[in-house]
């Protein structure tokens, strides 16, 4: 069996997305790359997460050419392959319908840094794509939520921003590897959950300093961290 | 004893409705209908679901005699059988006051198509029946909630809308058999959940696309589903 | 020790509550009476749900002078003995900070009837208590509470509404016996936590027609109940 | 091993803060004085609940030199160790980022004691500070966080009102012990999920009665405090 490492870690990605209340039924798929073969293990679509096993990992190549695996591949396996050919820097993705999160992306709207939760994760807003045009949606669906990711992605970094709400459907997140993806994803949703309540209690409610963004920000990732034990160093990417 | 795999099975449907979250006590009810001897089994009514027994199911015919069974069926049964007898395309039928969508119901709103999670399992709005006239309330009172649901389905089909709030009560949801109605009981809930959320960070809020709409209809339903893997194909109706 | 069955039944009032989530900490208290001696039976204060047994509960006569326990009774005691004073009909009292029905409370808003879940357990709005009046919050404030719940129910039947918000405060049910007390405590709340969000759905929501109203609380209660098997008639009062 | 009460102390309010929900992953952070040696034991950064032991908290002394302890204390150990400098009263000081009560610190309004529940533990508002100046996060960020609480606090007494909310943060609780700490920390969430609601339900809501407050503040506190038994009296504090 090809890649058992990765198999294992995109598994406990995939798991601790339904440990963290992630998803209902079989929704939700995390994947990881193994960069120098170019492989992807993604988690086959529709298995129930009990009975998940790393053995059931779908290995694709980065055009999404089945090389290993007897299950289909999940439905989203496409736009999980476009972003990790144009973030070159991932090496996790991860897709749910978690609750606060989805709402966010069927609102339409990104998410405004009101906090040090966020600043701690999210270098600004959590954004948002543009609705998909018809035709979009027509053919090539799933390769074209990619697309419209990396459209709102063309002035962003993928590293101080691992996540994206698309409009009216769900968010995306990822990471240096599966388990940062995952991490980065439960965090989106707390992240959400917060900013949902914030803006009830105060609906004229603005966004935080620049300063402490980048304070909250710089605290937690890059050479002057000074969150966690040496080991666990920018964690999250 | 008669129809012992069709109990089972709605036995199971009763207990997964209470194992998702979706009922309190006593509430909900789910059947299930053997279509070749046109019998129905019913969860009996306010029996807690931790001693329910597939024995305990009710048997009744179409027209609400119980051919079979100790106890009484769900206060609810004349509901469930007028559904059978006007949607001959569903083999099982539940009901609940689940939270969300319980609040859905009691606001008297059909919950709009706000993203893909709603689309994947429901073409178009959950829609909202009439509240039923006082001569309705006052006699056959379950027949006429019943009969209500069937005048707002004059023209839809019951397969691509397999759930509907009745006003100022709660939902009921349909599938194929019962394990199929259950689970969209289940959708139906977070469905609505995700709603009420999206409504209050963007009260303007419009639908989706009827582009968007059809593809994830159709991702999951139907002929050209990609979704899961083969045996599980169209598996919510 | 006297009244062992009705410590039993106060004890498993108790443990009810808090298994439905309705306590954090030691907040809560649930009586029972034995009309025949005239003697209550009520959880003591402040001691945590784990440990309480049913020889912890205190017995008090109508007036509040302990008859056995060795710990002090809940600081709301007096307010428990006012009700089995006024209210000749019922036999358990019980007082939470639960989630739902708190926030209604202290929004000083009765919940309005906007549903059957609602319309099952109390014929009509779920009153709120006027404010204390300063001089009644400075002396004898725990009989004062139950002074204020006999002013609001002056033209109420504590039958058909078996409970009730105490403004800035929190809820009281009631019930036949501590077990149907705790069981309209479980309801209350649940109605409460629907009411929230259906008025946050549709901020302009009005009731359910008198005739839903009356055709719900009938099907459960009184001589033509239609819900349940024979045994638990009429069960929540 | 220094101080092994302390250290115990410590790790079982870390611990119960995890317990009720209050944190996310290795997010929150109790901390507990010696006020004889002024030797301060917290939690140190980033280690999961799961595995933390009373060996791994970490003894600074009052001016945030390591006494004992490989590991790094938590980021915010500056913010703790000027509470304990300038509150002579506490005990312990507890941190987390619990979703209602950073919901408010986001929204960066003070909670208004709406209720009983929130009387009996704060009296009065729950405070927000005001903003961190840019120049304040930008050098010293833990100890301007003090410091922004401590103004906050000019006028406060520390023992009426054992919690604040950082403004764009998340909430700080105390007691005068590691174990009132957390406990404070329970109740300003749970006073916060209130307060959301009850505005919500009403949104021209104002506070309760100055009588009310003191009354519920007092039955829990202080010397004519009449709840719960003996030894536990004034136990928040």
């Amino acid at each position: 069996m090809m890649l058992p490492e990765l198999r294992e870690k995109v598994l406990d990605a995939n798991l601790e997305i339904q440990r963290q209340g992630l998803v209902l039924y079989t929704f939700g798929n995390a994947s990881g790359i193994d960069r120098k073969s170019g492989l992807v293990a993604i988690k086959p679509s529709g298995v129930p997460y009990e009975r998940l096993k790393a053995e059931d990992m779908v290995i694709t190549d980065l055009d999404g050419k089945i090389v290993e695996g007897k299950l289909n591949p999940s439905s989203d396996v496409e736009t999980h392959l476009l972003l990790y050919r144009s973030f070159p820097t991932i090496g996790g993705v991860v897709h749910t319908h978690s609750e606060f999160a989805t709402s966010w992306a069927q609102a339409g709207q990104p998410i405004p840094c009101f906090g040090t939760t966020h600043a701690d994760y999210f270098r600004g807003d959590i954004p948002v794509t543009d609705p998909l045009a018809d035709e979009e949606i027509e053919s090539d669906y799933e390769l074209n939520t990619g697309k419209v990711i990396l459209r709102r992605f063309k002035d962003l970094d993928p590293v101080a921003t691992p996540g994206v709400l698309v409009s009216g459907h769900a968010p995306f997140a990822w990471g240096k590897d599966p388990s940062a993806a995952a991490h980065n994803a439960v965090l989106l949703e707390y992240i959400a959950k917060l900013a949902f309540r914030s803006r009830l209690i105060n609906p004229q409610l603005g966004e935080v300093s620049a300063a402490l963004l980048r304070k909250h920000y710089e605290r937690k990732h890059g050479p002057k961290a000074t969150y966690g034990q040496r080991e666990q160093e920018a964690k999250a990417f």
